[in-house]
């Protein structure tokens, strides 16, 4: 089984740019690849790669391996899938509240897809048994789209539950469920920044 | 096992006010309230209270017992508490994808409390089994408080991990989640008034 995080550092991250300099940005998302690399690992996945369009950011990687793709994230992704043999788990870079426990479990699927749905129709997470019988198609609803797919390619799948695997972090929002429900650097990093606040019952992220 | 659920159909979810009229939020959480009150049933907790201030909307209920309190949501619900021997399942009325088996999975907690968590530090459901030692504090970041409230009380607790149980329906883009993955009246009826579209890659609600 190998494991598939795709990652671009520069200027990532642009819909932060209300509450994170670009600087913070990646040094952000650096943080949380980290964490899900770790996570990963700690499911007992060995092989983790890196696919990105350039190496900025991971010149000093030591935890898995670089591939470097100029080509679109689908594009790049699907090239990915047509050289592997085994079971492939793609996971984005974006879900610092990720546990080792749901790796576990989205690895553990009787079916042959497991898709993690994150917020706004968006994939957080997919699992393939047999790459050479999917491809991805990430980018607007891709969630509905990959379980289209699952059933063109007569896949079984299952749809897995979990609010915080589900959490991607794109807006500043979702800055708020790291520090409600996150642990770890990429919590830290957000936590020395900002605080939570209750404006007209609801919370909301407060500059430190 | 008795469970109540929280209802106010006067002036319901303002936060929809950009996208539905006052009468249509008044129509949409009535279907909300029963999808929840059957999704309930069908979990096969027979006795379902609904607390309310009022009774508007709810002169014709026959599904579940209606009790009328215009104290404030949580003194409301701690009275209900104080008076409650046995388990207690407080649901909000707002949770149209939430399932029998959410349900069932929830109650079959081996812990003292089990807390599912909703968007932005919220509370969208908690299972009791000792009313006498729990209290309730909704607004603000109740997911927080009422992890710390169980500490207080020495009961143990669990958080419930769930997408589809995590999302309550307050703002237009958790229509889009509905949409998605939701099923049954309520999403028929935003079906009926918008659609689903892909605006900079990502999934927006569009009027029919």
């Amino acid at each position: 089984m190998r494991a598939v995080i795709p990652y671009k550092k520069a200027g990532a991250k642009s819909r932060l740019s209300p509450v994170l300099s670009l600087q913070e940005r990646e040094e952000f998302v650096e943080l949380m690849l980290n964490q899900v690399i770790d996570c990963i690992t700690e499911a007992v996945i060995e092989n983790v790669d890196i696919l990105s369009p350039s190496g900025y950011g991971l010149e000093a990687m030591k935890k898995a391996r670089v591939l470097l793709d100029e080509k679109d994230l689908n594009e790049a992704l699907n090239s990915y899938l047509e050289e592997e043999d085994g079971p492939v788990l793609i996971v984005m870079a974006d879900l610092p509240l990720l546990s080792p426990e749901h790796v576990k479990e989205i690895t553990s699927t009787e079916k042959d897809i497991c898709i993690v749905p994150g917020k706004g129709g968006g994939t957080n997470a997919i699992f393939i048994k047999n790459p050479s019988k999917y491809r991805v198609r990430y980018y607007g609803s891709s969630f509905l789209t990959h379980c289209s797919i699952a059933a063109d390619f007569g896949q079984s799948f299952e749809i897995y539950d979990s609010f915080l695997a589900g959490t991607d972090i794109d807006e500043p929002e979702d800055l708020v469920e790291l520090l409600i429900h996150g642990k770890g650097p990429a919590k830290d990093y957000i936590n020395r920044k900002f605080k939570l606040a209750v404006s007209r019952g609801r919370v909301i992220l407060v500059p430190l």
